[in-house]
């Protein structure tokens, strides 16, 4: 689907449970940052090895461990083993082709979803997001820097709203929820997109590359179904799975999160329709410029053919063509030519052709 | 889908629960008005603040507060702490965009749906109401003045049918049906659209902005299955629910308003199809337009071409051309020019295509 | 759907259970006839008033009440009353644009259907019919006379097969088989018509209202869904749902009625496909057709238009041109132009042109 | 679909479980052949009369009586009175439009299904088999000679495989399998049918009669899923409903029957999607040939219309021409023809149109 | 499906249960090697005949016997019988066409899945592989030398990972995995081909041969998805149906394999429709295409046929034709030639097709 990555033959024929990074962002620099808290305190931290997590895991506060860089697979496999995390986990963890999933465990609860969003050319990019919910606490895996949690950092600083009152549930929560508050950016940037060559096809104006835009539409808009049709089952587990680590106050929210899940589907499915829908427009709008450029031909062909045969017919050298000697034959054949015009230009103006 | 508000981005990053209006009537002024009945009693009343309300809440008979504005989210803070409403369903209250829906809490009901209509221009108006359905009182909230719950005020005034005899939930349900009742309005007018462009097509009108026109109804057709087809789930919750307020008399009624449900989305599915339908008939028809203009371009060429390539023939300046010198050649010629005409005319007519 | 009843908004803003007549048959004059009978025993009446009805309700034997005559509300509503009817059904017996449903009440069973026809124009009449069976009665409410019951009516006078000796709910059966039968002749119609606009099809008739009647079809083929698809739900849950005045013996007859119901709706998906399928193939033949013209008219201009160029050429005043002067250059020219012609047929030969 | 019988109208209007054939085989002689077999026994003989099969029925081995000729509703009548069979039953075998069904009674099991094939002159013919499996017997009912069943026979002869030590269950699955297995030849033969049009349709055949052939396919695998479809619902009760004649051991066998008709359904659909998609291949087909035909006109007349203009010109009879005088303006002219034709020619091959 | 085998007639009209090849690698020599191994211990052997498998089969390690070559009827019957194997389960194992399937014995389970590769002429190859899973041993057949199992060998001979530590159970998992790895590799493949079409069809390319590579597409994606998604099903019930061979620990790992087939499924799905896409962007590149020519062809004739009718005019042989007496006419002529051309050029050009 035009992004396809070179490393996916790397993961094959390794035995399962394998930590391979299939992404392409090999050089990143591993990143991880820590937030400790509860009602009453609040910890922000950029911490150097992955060992310096560990006491955070441990700690009574409520701990969220963002890790970014996906290739340092020996990382994952650190923190992995220190919070008991499946091998599979793991795998996953790393594999950026996974699609979103939810897997529970006794201890914990293991989430997969994307990140969406268009780059500054105009480009989807989908990020690949990690999330194990422990006791106490949140780990976070990303490839690289940049995500959309922002607001739920601000929210944890300033105490804002309920986050800080909440258990680590509420966090992952309030994750999943800004990932999801962002697929209606990108809804909307859809939507325009569509809007642009719609405009464009009823202005007939004359684009070579429509076809090759709609057909990029056509696969964004299915890797973006991809990326956002698993997540309604995957939420739907969350709420309804009853683990011990899901608080019954959390699952109102969760509840609601499955909503905006459902209405971002919803717009999947209506854009997916809609974009399809352009292709035929494109057809349409070709067969109506067809028979505007026919009509131009047939009534300049059918007005002057006819009249070039009487011109023909005069231009012979025949000894005897008595018109010829008509003394106002010329005039007299000008105003049958004339008459010919006028009939047959009435006649295209009644069909409308005109 | 043509109508994206420029708000949606507002309410995203914020804290779940936060109220904020994503509508686009930013100066809506705060409308309240309330009605208290039972069978013997009756009294109806603007309220110039929210305040006012609560002793109507409180009171013994059915009270069905209704608050115009949903700009005014620390009016709609102020009545949702005093009933005691979860924050997020304070949140959908203001938030345009959210989908219809049912939540069940213990000691009150939350719902959302859309009224449709058509404005004077013809364009697809869809109005967000929420309805809270407590103890003794029904709750809803619109954007703005101008609804379609008139018909239940009047049987509310004049105590006629059942309305005044039962309790909040039929309240409830006498005015979803009227909002459900007024989409049977709605989809009339879809038909006639349907119908006025199906006749433009057999018509072969030279409407340009057919494809256009098609193209905003697919829009409106899919905007209406947006708001209605989740109503189906709401209705047939809200029945089967077995909710505390829910009394087993008011479920008759619902079951009824369910199938008059079912018959909207029918209808709505029904006439989708046939949009979808009108696309491939004006290509059809654009197909066969093209088959006119070229058979007109055919006929006349096939006929001229021959002929004025005759006329060239005897405009040649060979010196030895016999048939030139012939006396009738002149008029042989013609007479031949008439066969060969007469001969493609009849040929044609054969075809079929004259 | 091309049939719409300007009723249907008198209907709207009603209250819940309010009789409406929503058909178009306003000046229908009451009808009303009975039959009363058990193994032994048969009597058939016409009646003059709806109170004549009352007392073979409370009679022994087996009976059944049809009234023709919607738009006749009170009436409706008299004899409702008396059976201890719900509202709400009273309002789906008048209300025409009602789908098919089953409502199960303690003491009685209510069913709508339609029954299908096409008239003498081969237009589609949808007849609205509704059934209440209580006990040891059916009721039938139609729109006017002229039904599909005829063959119960011959079975019960001539007391053939076994419906005498059966209890009501075999009449309720038995009455809606007639009514499904009917179907079948239905759909042999839409086969018949789809076959006609498939032959004229390939046989390249010139009928410019082929999309029409194409779209037709499509309508038809809609409505017939729509008033043969829900009714699969109705007989399954009067099948299954034991009520108390379903025996058991009946029920293997339902099961048999279910079966035929399924058979018809997938005749109805199979002939939708096909019709669906017609505009496919208009296309098809409107760009086969479209080659033939363009062929015709490739050939003559591509044989002619050389031609004429070549006389042109000697037909050009300049003072010096040799050919002009050879003895046999007339005839020269004609020998190369007969192969130049002779040569481009091969051509266009080879190329299957022609 | 092509195919209809003029019979369906004797079968409506009468009571449920009378007896009528619906087929066209109205004079198939009565033609009774009965197998008696265990493990030591096996006789096998042709009946002259119904009532002779009586005692293989009553008798201890298990017996398979084949009843050809569906017209003798009388015979029908007999055993099925005998065997105890309800009347809608009876109705059914004698319907050969009944679809593929199962209805299970206590004391037998009765099974509808269908035999495809293609005649000689490549028709789909389908042909109507009943099945009742009783108490140590199997009756099957066929509308006339000339079925699938000769492996079977031939095993029971030689006493080959399992089906001579295996109960009445078995040989119901067996025949049941010989008919599946039959199936598969069928969708050979369409598989078949699709490739040669789409050799047709590769190779440009001029063949007008290439619509028609995809509609008549088309006709035939909407006939086949129809009479394949119900089939998998029909195995899956037999398997799963654990009726008292079907035993463990059989069980088994009809998964791998269920698994086989899975299969069958699948390749269905899936021929079903291509025979679909040839009508999209036609089309595009279509265009390509229009877009042949169109370059070749367009070649040769723009070529030849500007050369044949400036020939027009020099024949042109102004006093004043200067170029006329010129001593090689007719060479002159020559050679400009010549570069404009070399010109437009390489402008043609660069567009590659040549 | 263009791979159709010659030996589905073979099998048809056997008893069942017969053990028949119907594949067409006829002349495959018979090859088994067994891997005997458990934590300790590990074995790697060559077989000369069926019967010296019989021992491994009962020793105590874990034993994997790969049996190549199903043309050895009789030595898959022989190994059948000695495993207590079904006889079903032995025709299946030979039965090529058998789709993708699971069976649940008592003592043994049995699976069915397809192996899937391009070979080097870009061709898709599926191959035939049953698994049956015993009390410490899984047999696994193929048609002939040549499988996607040598990672798994490799893991085995170095001890690698977990599989040496593991049972029976999860040796049949790393078996499947690595089939189902392989699918990514072939999706991979299909998305390239698909990418070279687009290419193809934005850049124009004269390819004659593109419907027929975009139907050969089609048909390779519909026998992929064939392969594939039964395999969903068969692995849901391995994971779920709680086999006695099945340990809790292997399931985990089961889970992650569905996770993976659901992957490639929505992959297939995904591409599925983007080829059917194709078919749609060829129309309208041909539609394109055509506009262009047309465009071509009728600016050039709308421009030259008026002014060829001007020339044939001032050829005509009248004696009186005043204009050509002007001593500068010739002059004004090619001065009203060049204006009509320059407005036409004009009226194109603002119209864009110039």
């Amino acid at each position: 689907m035009g992004r396809r990555s070179k490393n996916i033959k790397k993961s094959l024929g390794q035995a399962p449970g394998t930590i391979i990074y299939t992404g392409n962002k090999e050089n990143t620099e591993l990143f991880i940052d820590v937030f400790d808290y509860n009602v009453d305190f609040f910890e922000e931290n950029k911490l150097g090895t992955i060992e310096d997590a560990y006491k955070y895991v441990d700690s009574e506060p409520i701990t969220w461990i963002n890790i970014n860089g996906l290739n340092h697979v020996e990382a994952i496999g650190k923190i992995g083993d220190y919070c008991k995390l499946h091998p599979l986990i793991l795998e996953d963890i790393a594999n950026t082709h996974q699609r979103p999933k939810i897997d529970e465990y006794d201890e914990y609860l293991f989430l997969v979803l994307k990140m969406l969003h268009f780059n500054g050319e105009g480009e989807l990019h989908i990020e690949h997001v990690s999330f194990v919910l422990g006791k106490d606490y949140v780990l976070t895996f990303q490839e690289a820097e940049g995500d959309v949690f922002d607001p739920v950092r601000n929210r944890l600083r300033n105490a804002k709203g309920r986050i800080r009152a909440n258990g680590a549930d509420y966090l992952l929560y309030a994750l999943m929820d800004a990932a999801v508050d962002n697929y209606f950016i990108l809804i909307e940037a859809i939507a325009e997109k569509i809007e642009t060559l719609e405009d464009a096809l009823f202005e007939d104006k004359p684009n070579d590359d429509i076809v090759y835009e709609i057909q990029v539409l056509k696969k964004e808009i299915l890797r973006i179904k991809r990326a956002v049709s698993p997540l309604r089952e995957v939420v739907n587990r969350l709420e309804k799975g009853g683990h011990k680590y899901i608080s019954e106050r959390t699952q109102f929210y969760l509840r609601d999160l499955y909503d905006h899940i459902i209405q971002v589907s919803e717009s999947v499915e209506i854009y997916r329709e809609m974009i399809w829908g352009l292709m035929d427009m494109h057809m349409t709008t070709l067969g109506n410029k067809m028979n505007q450029i026919m009509k131009v031909l047939t009534i300049v062909a059918s007005i002057f053919i006819p009249l070039t045969f009487l011109a023909g017919v005069y231009g012979m050298n025949f000894e005897y063509i008595p018109e010829l000697k008509f003394k106002y034959g010329y005039f007299i054949l000008w105003g049958v030519m004339v008459l010919i015009f006028a009939a047959l230009f009435y006649y295209f103006r009644r069909k409308k052709w005109l």
